[in-house]
Order: structure tokens, then sequence, then C-alpha cells
């Protein structure tokens, strides 16, 4: 067999090979922490997710239960800053003006109709402590130690309405463990605007939940595109070995 | 009873009301057609997501197949250009140096690896005719009829890379019907920015597909998503019904 | 002389006259007020600029003097509410961790220095009245009225880092009457993202002001790139006869 | 004096320094070129704004050669190559689609009157070598060599509605030597939304250029704002010292 005929061979062979490839499964590019450039970003850590008193805890609270989510979002919390790894907040507020937007998708209309998130005004934090728009009890000493940044809150369900991106770069972050409330909504809007601002995102799966519903069942459908979208995805156990560096 | 006692009952009705609201079910704010601030927006119309020969067909041809996608994103086109309602297509195309970036999501690396999407450069259309990145023939006197507006291509899943909002913006759109490939990938990528950026979006979920692998049914996430996000979700036909006007 | 001559002689003269229309100066589009859809933005109305206590009064406040910007941009809120004109707001507020950033531009950098717009914390507004970061006293009855729209803090100059575009959208807006401090920072760089985000924009040019030192005149900047970028510019007097229709 | 009196003047002497430091002048934070992180990065190198032929020569042709222009941006490509700085250009094009949009700023307005960067469509280089929308002759060899990065064409001045950011985070780069046309509008827009992006940016104030009319001199206004905004501002000479690394 002369030369040609081998180049031809191995294009033959390279043809056959794709179409088994794209169906061989999707690939796992995984994410390499680094100290200084990763950071470990919450969504939504606050009551009217995560309490049993929360307004929407008849919807997610069995998936909250039944991934143990919260004690995997302090676990994260607890990693993150024993290892040295900066933690990033971004919160969802509503404030009286919200109430006057002409239209809303769908679960943005239940958000406003079950008054979820509400606050008073962004200067007026009477009736704050303790509401369903403020953080979980449990997580307050992780979040006000002075060291956590707390970006403005996000409007519809992605950074794109605050300055998670922004706060991100200004310290030298490019990698992103992602995690919080709720899967299929904020968390997964999350990563995927921060894919196109040129992240680098591990999702940690089980420290997430989401609304099951008649409608279809939020956390199943956003296990799936995590999975397709991110570097990666890791349970809670998996995120703090990486982060601890073992 | 008096005033003060009916206005105490009727806010404890309302408390009451509210879990029972959440549990209810999803709302449907539904979106009005209206000419002259409307379009069809369409994903990725192109040869490796719709035909047999394009490089995915093995992931996502099941998915192409059952929902009828080819045939149905056909009818919106020549629903939308017998009615008057301009539609914008949003590309998917990668370019030698896009092999270079340094880091993928999974499905980014995957995309990559099978050569999807690939086109020579910007400004060499040598071999594009015909190609992957191609849009279906079938496709061609609708997108090329001189009024259709394809934006420059899109470089993740989202409209973040390119100017699709300027373009809605510029001729006054404020409404999308959005539809093609993939549903879980592009399609619901541009819904999450199209809503972050204050338009209204209805999902026609049946001129749409997904890749369906042992990670995961992409399409059946998608729709969860879709409900869970859009002012609405129609088939093709209740689409070609409200843009029609009847 | 035959047809083709003609064509010819038409090409040639219209050759010529290319160059002549782009030296013959600068098109002003203008800008039609609409109920309904037009808004005012004001940035930045905050002691830190237009205090003579303010911590930026000895290099502004010459501007801010020259321009009666204080009076302008207080006439402008006054004839927006009795026009209803919606208002908007898109304040500047630095908190502890903004000034953890690792590296900065020139202004933001003095910004930080001086303690320009500082804040406690979102959650805390100890202090916070009264101080460079709140609202000029004369300014709080149109702010705090119940009805006009604070947004989230911008983070650098522009509204990339906050809600004003989605805020704007949702109610409807795509015409902007922008005032407010300082013309070439902010309020310039509101200006160049609302057109980037397909906006119409009147940029009111004695309702803003900017720095003068010895690295050159902000405001003399402005101003031509008002001119260059702006769909039209428009006097204080000029905005309020728009305002009521006159 | 014991130690709460000297902590007393002390916070006197610092407070009394303030609006001194002010008024001293705004810092120049620099900007350090690392190999890998740095990237060059030029606006609209095209006909219509650099060749004596294009359409824009009568306003912006006695600014690009005060300032040398030309050669200065050649002398920027040239080092930025040798010195394994890699490159990337954000060029403007016009589409027929783009004459559609129903209202423009005013030079947006008269870039389409003077049919400036005008192209036959996406898919169809047609007509396109040697117009005013391609690249000065003498850029092709440093731009077609198969290494620098062309992004898609940016549609108002900013990188807003282009893939600029995320083509520079797929390659790990966060700062950026920016040059190119014209200096207020395109170049302009281009260091603004870098900045809210976080990147460093050090604008080369001489291998750019701008329109002068009678509306205003574009480049001074960008010089000012350069010097305002950028981490840096440095000329052609200093920025091919510091990409040698001397």
């Amino acid at each position: 067999m002369n030369t040609k005929q081998t180049f031809g061979s191995t294009l033959l062979v390279f043809a056959l090979l794709l179409p088994a490839m794209a169906l061989a499964g999707i690939p796992d590019p995984g994410m390499q922490v680094e100290k200084g450039r990763t950071a470990l970003v919450i969504t939504d850590p606050q009551n009217d997710f995560l309490s049993p008193k929360g307004v929407t805890w008849g919807v997610v609270g069995k998936s909250v239960v039944a991934n143990n989510t919260v004690e995997n979002i302090e676990a994260l919390f607890k990693s993150a800053k024993s290892s040295g790894i900066p933690v990033f907040i971004s919160p969802h507020y509503y404030y009286p003006h919200d109430h006057g937007w002409r239209f809303e998708g769908a679960l943005e209309k239940l958000m406003h109709t079950i008054g979820m998130f509400d606050r008073k005004d962004a200067l007026d934090t009477t009736g704050f402590a303790g509401s369903g728009a403020d953080w979980l009890e449990r997580y307050k000493k992780y979040i006000q130690d002075g060291e956590t940044v707390v970006t403005s809150p996000h409007k519809v369900y992605g950074p794109e309405t605050n300055d998670l991106v922004l706060q991100l770069r200004k310290r030298g972050i490019d990698k992103v463990i992602l995690a919080g409330m709720s899967a299929n909504l904020c968390t997964e809007s999350h990563l995927r605007e921060l894919l196109e601002q040129g992240f680098e995102v591990a999702v940690v799966k089980d420290a997430t939940a989401a609304a099951q519903v008649e409608e279809g069942d939020g956390y199943a459908a956003a296990v799936v595109n995590f999975r397709f979208l991110a570097n990666t995805v890791w349970t809670t156990q998996e995120a703090i070995q990486t982060m601890a560096g073992r």
C-alpha cells in the first residue's frame, strides 16, 4: 500500500469513528481547583427555598430533604473557608417596584404571586431579619464573616442583572464551584451565563434541589443539563475533597 | 363583623391560600402576538443537527423524527412569512481558532471533537455549501429570501456572543416565538438569555429536539424547563394559528 | 449622452458627494417622546458628586456650578413626575469587599482611595443617611415617592453590572432621557451601553457635569461624545418642553 | 501627646489630605504585561477608516496622518507577533439587513448613509476584497497568518454584540493592549466594556485616531477619557518596549 492509500484509509477510519465517538457518550472535561483562581458560588441560600417556613417548601422541600441540600451547602461553606477558597453569594430579592413589571415568565409570575424573596426596599431592612428573603440562619456565620462577597441581587434567574461576573474577575477567579437553589432555575442559569462568560464551572449536584410538580421534575431536568453543560459535576463529598487538595 | 375584622379575615384567607397557590401548579402567563412587535427566532437550523448526514444524527435523530422537527420548523417559517412576522436566525459556527480554546464544557468539547459546525474562516466560504454548518437545504428559500435576519454565530449556546438581541431591538421586537435546535442546549440558552433581556418568549416544543443519551434525555429536560421558564409553551399547530391571528 | 454615460455620471456625482456628506456634519436623528415608552434615567444623584461636602467637589464643583446641574436635575425630576414619565435611578455604591479588588482603572482607583460612595454593607444602612453615598437631600422627595425605580448599584461606570436594562424593559421602555453624574464617566457609559442594548437615548447636556483636572476636561470630552453617539442632545429646557408635550 | 491624641491627629491629617489627593491628579495604576495572560486587541483596522480611499478619510484622515496611526498599528502587529503576544481583531461590518433598523444614534446614522463597512452578506464575500470593509492591505499578512483571532463583527461600537470577551477568556487573557479605530467610538467603547468585564486595559493613544469635525474633536475627547478610564495609557513606543519585555 502506498502513502496515498494509507492516508486515504486513515481518513476513512477517522470518518467511521466520528459518529461512534458521538455515540460513545459525553466527555467529562473535569476541572482542576487552583488556589487563587477558584471560588465557591452559592445561589439563593435563603429561607424561602431552604426553610420549612419558606414559601416554596411545599414544592421543593421533598427534593431538599432527599439531597440533604441544607447540610451539603453548609459543608461546602465550611470546606471552602478552611481551604482558603473565596466564597461568593448571589442572592435573589424582589422590591415593591418589581411588582410593577408588565409581563413575567411562568415562574417569575409565581414567585411574585407568593411574595417570594420580597423586601421592603434596597435601603430599608425593616422586617428583613428572619424573613423569607433572609439567609438561612445556620449560614449567617459564613456569609457575614467579613470575607464572603455578597453580590447585588439577580432579578430573573441568572447573574446578567448583577455584579457576580465582575466581582469574580476583580479577584482573579476563572473557575467556579457552583451550588445553591434552585437547581433548574437560578443555579442552572448561573451555570449557563458563567460558561458564556468564559469560566470553568463544576456543579455540585447534591448541594442543590428543585421544585417537583405536576408540570415536571425540575431537579431531574437540572441534573441532565448539568452533565451536558458543565466542565464537570461533583457530589458534595467530591467537592470537599477537591477543595482540600486531596 | 366590622371592617377591621373583615380585613383581618381576608388577610388570613389569603395567607392560607398562598401555599395552596404554590402547590396548585405553575401559572401560564401566555403571550399575545402583536404584529410589528413579534418575531420568529430559529436557532441552529443546520445540517449537523437536522440532516441524517449531520454529525449528531446518531444522538438526536430519534428525537428529530419523533417530534417531526424538520417539518415543524418549515411550517413555522412558512407561517411567519405569510403572516408578516419577521424571521431571525441565530446560527452556530466554529472556526479553526475556536479549536485553540484552552478549556470547554462537556458538550463544547464534544462538538469540537466531532467537527460540528466547522467552517474554514469567517471570510472564506470554500466548502461551506452542503457542509454540516450549512442550512438544511429545504430551509434555504426562507432564510435567503432577502428579508430574514441572520445574526452572527453564537459561540457557546446563548446569544450573549452575537447580535441577536440588538437586531431584535433595532426592529422594535419585544416578543419572540422560539424554536430550533437543540432543545436543552442552544434553544434553552436563547430562552434564558432573552428572558434576562426582558423579552416575552413562547417556545414551540415540537419544533425542536435534543440528544437522548445514556447520560440523560436532553429533550425531556428541556420540556420541563420551557414550562417553568417561558411565558408560554406552544405546539407548532398552536404557534401557526396564533401567528395567523386565528 | 447615452444611458450608460448618464449612469456613469450619476455614479461619479454620487462618489463625489459621499465625502461631502461625511464632511457636511453629523446628523441629528432626534427622539420622539412617547408616553409609556419613555423614561428619565438619572445616574449617581448622590452627595459625593453634587454636594459641596462630597469628596469630589474639589474637581467637579466648578462644572456643577457652571452648568447649574443640581437645579437642572431637580427640574427634570419635577417635569417627569408631572408629565407621567417614569423615573429610574442608577446609583453608585462601594462596599468593603469592593476594596479587595486586585486591579482598578485610574478613576476606579481614585474613587476607592478617597472613599467615594462607600457604604457599610448592602444589608446595613448604619451611617448611610447624609453620607456621600446618600441622595442629595433635595432629591429625596422625588426618589422616595414610591414610584421611582431605584436599580441595584453599578460597580464600574455602566449598567452592565446592575438591573437597569431589565427594569426598563419590564416596563416597556425603549426610549431614555439621560442625565446625572458624572458626564464622561457613568453618564456616558450608561449612554453607550443603552445604545448597545437597542435603546434610543437623548442626553441632557446641562443636567450633568464632570471633573476638570490637569489631565483633561471631562465635561468637554463628554459633550463631544454625546453629540457623536446619542440620538439627540438636549438642554434641560428642551427636555422639559419635550416631556410636557409642547 | 498620648496615643489617643496621636490617633486623632492622624485621622485629621488624613481627612485634610483626602481632598488634596483628589485634587493632586489622577493615579496611573499601570499594567504589567504577563505572557500568556496579555493580548493585543485592534478595532476596525479597515480601509474605510485607514485608507485615503475610505469613506471617512475626509474627517479622520488628518488625525490618522498626525498620529502616524497606520504605521503605529503595523508596528504593534509586528511587535506582538515577534513577542508571542496573541492578536485579536474586532471588525465592523454592516449587512443589508442592518439598513432596516428603525432608529440609530447620530454616528450610526451617518455610517449607514455613507455605506461604511458595507458587505453583501455574511455568507457572500463577492466584492469584499479591497472594499471599504476589507483589512488595510498592509495588515493582511498579520491578520491572515492563521494565528490571529478575528471575532464576529461588532454592530454598534462595543464588543457587546460579538464574541471578543469570550475569545479572550477562552485563551486565558485578562490583560489587553488596545488600539485601532476610531478613538472615541469603537476603541473607547471597547475600553469601557472590557473594564466592565473585569479586564485590565492599556490604551495605545497614538495607534488610534478619530473624526475631527465642527461638532467636536473626537480624538481630543478620547484621549481625556482614556486617561480617566484605562489602567494606563501608552505610546506605541512604550507598548512595543513593554511587549518586548524591555
